[in-house]
C-alpha cells in the first residue's frame, strides 16, 4: 500500500515537503500539527521526513524563509528606492500583491505568526523591519506634501499594510496578477469605494 | 496556593471564563488548547470549568456568538437600511469598528475561524452572510452610479471587509472609537494615502 502511494506522488524532495507541511500547518494551525500528521499527509515515514528536516521548527523556518525572501527584495529594487516616495509606495504595493499571489501558502503562514516560538517570533520581527521600512516611505510622502491633509502616517501604514495582506484570504494561488496589482494599489491610493 | 490565586482572581463566573479561555484560544490557537490549558489559565479544576460550559467547544461557540451578536445588529440599524447605499456603507463600515474595538478578543477570534468543526463553520456561514450583505450593497453604490467608474463590486466588498478586519491585528481594546471608525471610514471611500 505504502510503495502504491508512493507511486502516485513521484516527488518527496525537500520543496515538496515542505509544500505539504504548509498545507498542513495552514489548514490544522502550527501548533496543533505533529511530525506524525506531517508524514501520514507526505505519505512517508516519519525517519524519511527527518532525513530532510531537522523537525517541525525547521521545516517552519523555511516556509518563512521562503516568503520573506519574496518580500524584501522589493524594497531593494530601483523603483521602489528612488523617485517620489508616493511612487515608490505604488511600487511596493504592487511588488506585494505579486508576492502574495505567486508565494501564497507561504506569505499566509507567514501572516499566522504569533511570535510562540524562536522562529516565529525571528519572522514577527522580520516582517516588522517590513513593515517599518513602508512607514518611514509613508511618512515621507506626507512630509513631501503629496498626499492630502489630514492622514496620519503611521494609521495610513497599518491601514495599508492590513489591506494588501488581507488578499490572502481570497486570493487564488498562481493566478495573473497585474490587473490585481493594479486594482489594489488604485484600492489603496484612490478608494476602495471612490464617490464619483 | 490555590486557594490563594482564587483570592486575587475573585470573579469565576461563566463571562469571565469565557475571557480566559478566549485568551488562550488566541494565544495558543483553539485546535492547540485543551481543557487542562484553560483551568490553568482560569485558576479553577477542569470539573469546575465543565460546570459552567460542556466543553471547548461550546466555550468557542459562546465567544463566536459574542461577536456575531455585535457584529450583525449594525445591518439592522435605520441608517444602514434607508438612505442611499453609499451612505450605508459608511454607516456600517463606522458600525464594524466600534464592536470590533469594544469586543476586540471576541471579534478577533471570529475572524481566525478556519472551519475545522460544526462550530467553526458555522460562525464561517454567518461571517459569510455578513458579508453577502455588504456585498450586495457594494454592488447597488455601484449600480445607482455613486462610486467612480472602473471599480468591480466582488472585489471592492473583498478588500473593503479586509481594510476593517485587518484592525483587528493592531487595536487596542476598549479605547475611544469615534476617531478610529472617521478614519477607517475615510480610507475606505476616499483612499488610505490620497494624492493631494
Amino acid at each position: 500500500m505504502t510503495s502504491g502511494a508512493r507511486v502516485r506522488r513521484p516527488s518527496h524532495g525537500p520543496g515538496s515537503l515542505l509544500e505539504v507541511a504548509v498545507g498542513e500547518f495552514i489548514t490544522r494551525g502550527y501548533d496543533a500539527t505533529s511530525m506524525e500528521d506531517l508524514s501520514r499527509a507526505a505519505g512517508i515515514t516519519k525517519s524519511s521526513f527527518y532525513h530532510h528536516f531537522a523537525g517541525k521548527e525547521a521545516l517552519l523556518r523555511a516556509a518563512l524563509e521562503r516568503a520573506l525572501d519574496g518580500l524584501f527584495p522589493i524594497l531593494d529594487s530601483d523603483a521602489a528606492r528612488t523617485g517620489p516616495p508616493l511612487a515608490r509606495l505604488r511600487h511596493i504595493v504592487r511588488g506585494q500583491i505579486a508576492v502574495l499571489v505567486a508565494e501564497l501558502p507561504y506569505v499566509t503562514l507567514l501572516l499566522r505568526v504569533r511570535g510562540n516560538t524562536e522562529t516565529e517570533r525571528w519572522a514577527l520581527g522580520r516582517r516588522r523591519e517590513f513593515d517599518a521600512h513602508v512607514a518611514a516611505l509613508v511618512r515621507e510622502a506626507v512630509d513631501a506634501g503629496e498626499i492630502r491633509a489630514g492622514v496620519e502616517p503611521a494609521l495610513a501604514a497599518r491601514l495599508l499594510s492590513g489591506l494588501v495582506n488581507s488578499v490572502v484570504d481570497w486570493a487564488k494561488p498562481g493566478r495573473g496578477t497585474t490587473t490585481l496589482a493594479d486594482d489594489v494599489a488604485r484600492a489603496a491610493f484612490e478608494g476602495i469605494l471612490p464617490a464619483r
